[in-house]
């Protein structure tokens, strides 16, 4: 299995970065987990914009532009073609070597990461069975204490959360936010279904703002379904006709139980929502 | 100059990480800054409790004992006594290699780095005149979303709190937690002296429980001197007698202005702490 660091690939077993790298030093990067099939990257477009975005808003450099990042991606995919015909390619951008603290000036020799890896364990049996989540301890930051719309190595809350699901031997954990409203989940956007319309959380409550999220949105509006970003309350989502979860890996699950109460599987939004996705994607891309 | 990389004296320049380890990947990692002088780690007993407080708190692995490290840090110095006589010892621990995504069971081959590094430049120049400080427009995540007796590699949030320090010509940057409340700067403790008690934000706030933040309370208990850790409004601050901040490597800063409020430099009080401090760790470790 190979990466690519820096313009050349490298055995992943023997990939290194510096200690200095501010990285490592301090969660000091930004990162994108993406979908392929075959030699396609679903929603590179969307992914590279976020991470250019949030590049620019954090104020750190950019050292390929998304052409090079595209054919990194491809000859990385080409160079792995034995591992896996669908799977994940995560990226990630770090300010480079610094020197010790908070300052991040004069930082050097970033690094741009490509990893290739499997798909979760699975995953389209449960899918089929839907995901069990539960209320986490821990609280998810506002965007005024860590960043939402870019996707950061700060992922420790995440981390966290996730335990918390593991812990209760279901498949994910919901976070509420500062102001205790639903915000997302460790590692998905939450969607749910109160009287007929699709409603998520709204960028305020913290939730990442994510790529998946955003292509639900978008075809939701295209396709005349009624939608909202909104504030949602834990007692909204209990009594939500269905509710599932979104991320570019996984695409959309469906969610059978929150706590006590247990959700259709799919429900009827769920899958209409799951269907035109497919349908956007070409039904291959999300056989596996 | 070299490092201390899992037993292991490495040249820092060349001192290298798998891409794999959580700690760059994820900033699923845990650090200490203590200052040395000589052949002498200041409060290494504290820097070392918080770190293994942490580690069992998060389920990290724990690779060494305290022996171990202390030993190391000696090896380290010893390596680098050509390099500086006072100066900063870094200590990090991360997770290790793992797998993609929020899961971190099953990472393995933690990593144990200690890193050398020079005292922050004119410090005694900038301690004479004391440091400005302004409100930043990033708030501090409160304890329930990263747990704040760990020092853990999600910097980010002082990052840019920081900047927002450089922005504005200021020295440090303070954060209000989520309660509106003020919590700590973007990489030191925050006391202040308001009807000759000597207070600092309570743990609730989001700070840091920092091991200078906790000598000077110890101290000052030991000594009979008023002190309190509760709520601090930045009004309070504003009409405080003095001020001062505080961290493992500067020691006990003056604070000159906060944003519009001149406070003399140094307060009787802050001069009281500071000789206090000195009294203990011994002057010469903090001649520099």
């Amino acid at each position: 299995m190979y990466c690519w660091l820096n313009g050349t690939l490298v055995p992943l077993a023997t990939a290194q970065v510096s200690v200095q790298d501010r990285g490592f030093m301090y969660g000091d990067a930004l990162f994108e987990t993406a979908r392929f099939a075959g030699d396609r990257v679903l929603r590179f477009d969307a992914h590279w914009q976020r991470l250019q975005t949030a590049a620019a808003q954090l104020r750190f450099p950019m050292p390929y532009d998304g052409q090079v990042i595209a054919a990194a991606c491809a000859e990385l995919l080409a160079a792995n073609v034995a591992a896996q015909s669908q799977g994940v390619l995560r990226l990630q951008l770090t300010r480079g070597r610094g020197t010790r603290g908070p300052n991040p000036a004069g930082a050097r020799d970033p690094v741009f990461l490509i990893t290739q890896s499997e798909l979760p364990p699975m995953l389209e049996a449960r899918r089929a069975r839907g995901y069990a989540i539960v209320t986490s301890r821990w609280q998810k930051p506002a965007p005024n204490m860590l960043p939402n719309a870019a996707k950061t190595a700060n992922y420790l809350n995440s981390v966290l959360a996730f335990e918390d699901a593991l812990a209760a031997g279901a498949d994910e954990a919901l976070l509420l936010g500062a102001t205790g409203e639903v915000a997302e989940c460790s590692h998905s956007n939450l969607f749910l279904v109160a009287k007929g319309v699709l409603v998520t959380p709204h960028a305020a409550s913290g939730a990442l703002l994510g790529t998946m999220r955003a292509q639900v949105l978008a075809m939701a509006r295209q396709l005349g379904m009624p939608c909202e970003e909104r504030a949602v309350s834990a007692a909204e989502l209990e009594q939500a006709s269905e509710a599932f979860l979104t991320n570019a890996v996984v695409g959309v699950m469906p969610v059978a139980r929150f706590t006590a109460r247990a959700y259709a599987v799919p429900g009827p939004m769920t899958q209409r929502v799951w269907s035109a996705i497919k349908e956007i994607d070409g039904e291959s891309a999300w056989v596996s």
